[in-house]
Formats: C-alpha cells, structure tokens, sequence
C-alpha cells in the first residue's frame, strides 16, 4: 500500500495553515458567520477543488465538496466536521476532521481511485456555539432541525442571526434549502480528535465511538445563614457551602458507582468573605451517559441525596434545569466497519464512548452515523495547548480508507 | 433600686443619632479618622460631659471621658468598646458597648453617685479596620503596641495613613503620647453585642465572656487538571473542587469532634466552567478556639488530612498563613465579679467565649480584662439588619451597675 505519511503531513500543515484565519490576532478565535468563517470556506473550497471534488458553500454557509460517482444512482457517504472554533482555541477540534478525510480524498483522487459511491465533505459553520449561544447550527441547518427562535439570537455585539446571515450575503428565510434528507445522505461519518485522555491511556491511536453521551445540566441554588466565622458554634450553623460540599462528594461518589461521568465544574460563594460563613453558594451540575435510563436513574439517585443533605443541614435548595440532550448511539453495522478497517491496519479494535456532543448528534436525525476519535495530547482540547501526532494522523487516514474501501463494497 | 429603663431608652435612640453619621448617605459607613469619625467624636464628648465627665481625644482619635473619684490615688477602670463601622454596617457593633456604659454614667451622675476609683469611659477610633486594612489601631495605641509600619498604610484611595492623621488635625509622631499602662489602669472591661446565636439560643439577655479566641487563617490553593467534563472518565480526574469539597468536609468534621470553630467562607474556582473539570481552586480556612494549644492540635489534624487528601487525588496544594492571634483569657475574677453581678439582678450566670476579635485583646497586654456579652437578634451583625431588644439593655445596665457597685468594694 502507498504511504499515507504525505496525506498526514498535508493535514498537519493545512490545521497550522487554518489556525492563522482568525478574529484574533493572539489566539484561534473563529466564530460562525464572521469574514473569517467565510475566508476557511474558500480556502477549503479550493483544496477541495484541487482535490477533484465540485465544491458549494449551502445556505448555512457550510463547505462542500463532491467527489462524485460515476454511477448517479449511487450511495452517498457524507464525512465532515466542523470549521469554527471556541475562542482561544486549538488546531485540530473540528478542523481535523475535514481536513484529514480531505487529504485522503486527495490521496484517492492522486491514486485515480474510483468509488462506487458519492463521497461528499462538508465543513460545518457552526459547532460550538460560541457566537449566539446556541450549538449545532450548520448540522442542524442540514439536519432540517433549524429552529427559527435561534433569527433573532444575537451575538455579544448585538448583531442578530438574521443580520449575521445578511452579512455573509445569506438569506436567513433560504436555510431550509441546506436541509438534506435519507434520501440524498445514506450515511454519516465524522472523525474527530477524542478530547479526552483514554486513547493516550491506551496508547492507541484511534478508537471506534459506540455513542454520543447524552447530556442534562443543572443550576443549584442553596441558602443557608451568613454568620461570624469566630460567634457561631459549628451545631448551629447552616453553612451552604459545607453543603454544597457534601453534595460534590454524593454526586462523585454515585457517578463513579454508576459508571458514567457528572461533574461540578462551577461553584460561587455568593457571601465569600474569609470570616463569614457562607450564607449563599451556587454550583453547576453536568451529567452525561451514553445510556440516557443509566444516567437518569443515577441522576434520581443523586436528587435524593441532594434533598436529604439540605433537609439534614437546613439549607434551602433550588433545582434549576438548563440543558438536556439525549445520548446518540452509534450505527451498530458502520462501527462493525471502522472496527475491521482498524484490525485490516493491525491496530487494537477499541471502542469509546463520546463525552462531548459533536455534528454527529444532529445528522442522526436523518441517518445512521459514525465517528473515529483520534488520540491527542493529554486529552487536551479547548485551549491552545492541543496536539496531536503526525503519526496518529497517518494511522486514521489508513484506517478511513480501509473504512471507505469496505463501504464500497 | 431605681429603674434603668430610660437610660436603655437613651441608649437606644443614641444608637439611632450616631447611625446618622455616616460616609454614606445610603447605609451607616464610619471609618477612622473619616470627618464623621470625628463628628461622632465630638457629639459622644457632648454626652459624656452632660454625665459630669471630664472629656478629651487622645493622639489616637479615640474619645475619653473620665468620671473622677474624689480620691485622686483610686484605681482606675477603663471601659470602652469602638466607635467606627464596617461598610453596610448595623448600629449596634462597637457603638453600643460605648452608650450603654455613658448612660450608666449619666445614672450614676443623675443619682449623684461617687465612686471610690476612677470611671474612664474610651470610644476606640478604629476596631474594624476597614479604611487601612489593619485593625485595632485605636486600643493598639492606647496599649502601646502600634506599630510604626501602619503609618504607611494607604486607604482606598490611596491616601496614608500619616496623611489621614494629618487631615484629622492630628500627628501621628505622637502616636506614643497615647499610650496607657499598668499604673494609670488597672482594669478593662468592654459591653459588647455577641455577634452570634448562642444567647439567643439559651434565651439571656447576657453571658460573661470567658476569653477570646485565638485565630488563624489560612489560604489554601489546589491545582488538578481542567478537562472536559463529557470526555474525561471519573477515576483519570485530577478535580480541585472536588478534593476541595472533601477537604472542607473534614475540616468541619474536625472542627466538631474538639469543639472548636472552622470555617471556609471563601471559595474559587479558578478555571469554572459548566462543562470543564475544576483545574485549580482556592479556599480559606479561618480556625479559632479560646484554647491556643486545642486550636493548634486541630489545625495539626486538620493539615494531616488535607495533604493526604490532596495526595490521594494527585492535586497540588499550597497553603499560606494569612493572619494569626493568641488567644486572650479573660481574668478570673473579674468574670466572677460579673457572674455575681448577674446573679444578684436574678439572671443566670452563664459563660461564653468570644470568637470574634475586640479592642479587649489590645488592652489585655496592659491590665486583667473582661467582656461583657448582649444578645442581638439571630447573632447578626455586621449587616444593617442588626438589632437589640431594649429591654435587653436595661438588663446589661443592671448587670453592669451591679458589677462597678461591685468593683468598688
């Protein structure tokens, strides 16, 4: 087999090349909509282009490319990721996922492969949600889950969606024509780096996602009584941050027992004063399962302590509700695919679950979906500090094109 | 005996006329050496002159009065309590332990009283410390313990302390000239609100002071991995907040077990994000008990725990003493002298300690101290929500007159 190790070394440069189109000039910061968003769409297009492939930009401002059969009547396989970025971000999270199944679409096109099936790229515009606060809007575009409460969402400038799309030279009212269906898109692939620890943990580099955790996110409120740090006596106290404490340690506990992932990742001290018992706390709760009744069942768990440690130190508790997504499981059939192609190569078949929510979530919508996480450093991601491998990089491409040989079959 | 209930009405609405001198047209706001500072002065030394005391401020700013004994080689007691606020501050905290013992004055002149020693009434400048940030600089004075790196001490708007002096009419050069020693007192005593819930809870309208405990802060940082909290599987975690949540639950657990007091009233997380693993947190710890050698042992088991904690979950932690006192032992048979006096007014002879600090700790490095404590409702204070019940202080006068009737045998 020719080496895929140009095609690695093509991506790597091409992330480092992209990481300079950004509305910062001191760190990646590549928001949906933004002149900078549409100058990644063109620099796409083109190497797409030069990689044999008819490239349009949809109404959502998503970048396509078709590498297409010879036979029209045939399958079509749709690989993307996304473009944008969080501010302050990395290289690779989105970003590598189009452009390495660019490059091995380069690789194909180099090597006068013909497919017996379409072969379609697409570069989302809108992943991370950072410009209106809310996520997914590219994939969703194409899903046909478009929400039309997000026209009027506006950024922190005050410039709406609606004008965002104005801006860009979109119509807003046009989004339902980036809709794609199970008609046109039999199925859905997205590589992506892991964001997470465990392929490192398991020197692998790539690992087969068997789901897409789904998510739920809480704000809780306790108030307890302020008080002198020196007058009163520990029995009398209701201090909400000893029992929010309490409550961090339950909900740790009971996630470690049950096998999923809940985290505490904000909490403010709404009195914090180094002699003052605190009167007021806030935290975060975020809890995520790739199996939504595990999750639920723990979560009720959870809910049960939390009330009788508030009872129990007579602290008042407000449960707020502020985000839920359902778990996606991955096509059982394609995973069965990556998991060859990845034997094929003479790498580990291992399987992971996501943590993160990704595109993936809204393209399931429409059809049966996958997705091939690759290593990266420490787990790193959202932060400039992101890595990756060259040599992870060559691996993933040779275990895509094993995948893509299989699904030609 | 005659009744004292209008000298605890005067009390009373006193409180009320200084809660009007304030910096701040919006809540009672008087730091030292501040024009309304010096206003509050001026009108205490009015009422004290109208109780036949002969008046002056010291090199310090603090307020005297003296009720003279005929006798000019009597004893002298010095009873005293502060004058300045904290910012948003009650009416009570300082100011009351100053105006319920000048109205006792104002009884003992009323019923033309002679005392065998002599009666000196102190209204301290600064207890709080708030305007620069160091406190006790009034009863520091008078003790002779100032300390000469204050006088550079900056307010918030940057202004010396030297300077505020200057602007007082004042030289801080002369700081020394207000110093007082063994041979001009032979005792303190101070009147003061509790400042917690404990007399309240026993239903007293007063408890003598046993001593005042010693402190000691500490700010503790943590440092673990921020990571993302879909991604990141529970046992691979390095979570500050969550190794800070253990930690305080020990801390409290402890506290308890020797019946001492514990408190984290402050806490941050560093890196806090609904969905990122705390990577670094910082928490106080303020530890107190009247019992040095008890406090000590604690923090020894305290500290133990919490490198072990910190050990177990792979989280770097620093810790820096931030503040430290002695604790300060109220003499023994002054609080007998007081136990009696409560006892002869047929209210129960009931003993507490302070865990908030008082000019008391100043004075108690020249001459035996003693407090005096009143009940304020919920053991608020330092909060515009503070209150007494009136008839609580005309209880602490009796108790009060009692123990001078008392002292001067």
């Amino acid at each position: 087999m020719t080496t895929f190790a140009p095609y690695a070394i093509q991506t790597y440069e091409r992330c480092d090349v992209l990481a300079h189109i950004s509305q910062d000039t001191d760190c990646i910061d590549r928001r949906y909509l933004t002149p900078e968003h549409l100058q990644v769409n063109r620099q796409v297009a083109l190497w797409m282009q030069q990689a044999g492939m008819h490239t349009w930009q949809d109404a959502a401002a998503n970048q396509w490319g078709r590498y297409a059969s010879a036979n029209p009547d045939a399958k079509t396989l749709v690989i993307g990721s996304h473009l944008d970025t969080v501010p302050n971000s990395g290289k690779y999270d989105g970003i590598l996922g189009v452009l390495a199944p660019l490059s091995l679409i380069q690789y194909i096109h180099d090597h006068h492969i013909a497919l017996p099936f379409h072969l379609e790229l697409v570069g989302f515009g809108d992943e991370e949600g950072t410009r209106f606060g809310a996520t997914l809007l590219g994939s969703c575009a194409v899903a046909g889950t478009w929400n039309e409460k997000w026209n009027t969402l506006t950024d922190e400038n005050g410039v709406s969606l609606t004008q965002a799309f104005l801006d860009a030279g979109l119509d807003i009212d046009a989004i339902h024509s980036a809709g794609r269906n199970n008609k046109n898109v039999d199925d859905f692939f997205e590589f992506h780096i892991e964001q997470g620890p465990v392929l490192e943990e398991h020197d692998l580099s790539v690992g087969v996602v068997n789901g897409i955790a789904g998510a739920k996110r809480f704000a809780i409120t306790l108030k307890g009584l302020a008080g002198h740090a020196g007058t009163v006596p520990m029995p009398m106290r209701q201090d909400a941050l000893a029992a929010a404490s309490e409550m961090i340690l339950v909900i740790e506990r009971l996630a470690i027992e049950k096998g999923i992932v809940a985290t505490v990742g904000q909490l403010k001290c709404l009195s914090g004063a180094v002699n003052v018992i605190s009167g007021a706390t806030t935290f975060s709760l975020d809890i995520r399962s790739i199996d939504d009744t595990l999750r639920d069942e723990t979560l009720s768990l959870i809910m049960e302590q939390l009330h009788s440690i508030a009872a129990k130190r007579r602290i008042h508790m407000d449960i707020a509700a502020t985000h839920q997504a359902l778990a996606v499981k991955c096509d059982d059939e394609l995973q069965r695919q990556l998991l060859t192609a990845c034997e094929k190569n003479k790498m580990p078949p291992f399987t992971l679950s996501s943590g993160a929510g990704h595109d993936t979530m809204a393209l399931a919508k429409i059809c049966p979906v996958a997705m091939l996480f690759m290593r990266c450093e420490k787990g790193l991601s959202h932060h400039p500090g992101e890595a990756v491998d060259v040599n992870d990089i060559e691996a993933a491409l040779k275990v895509m094109f094993a995948f893509i040989e299989d699904y030609a079959e």
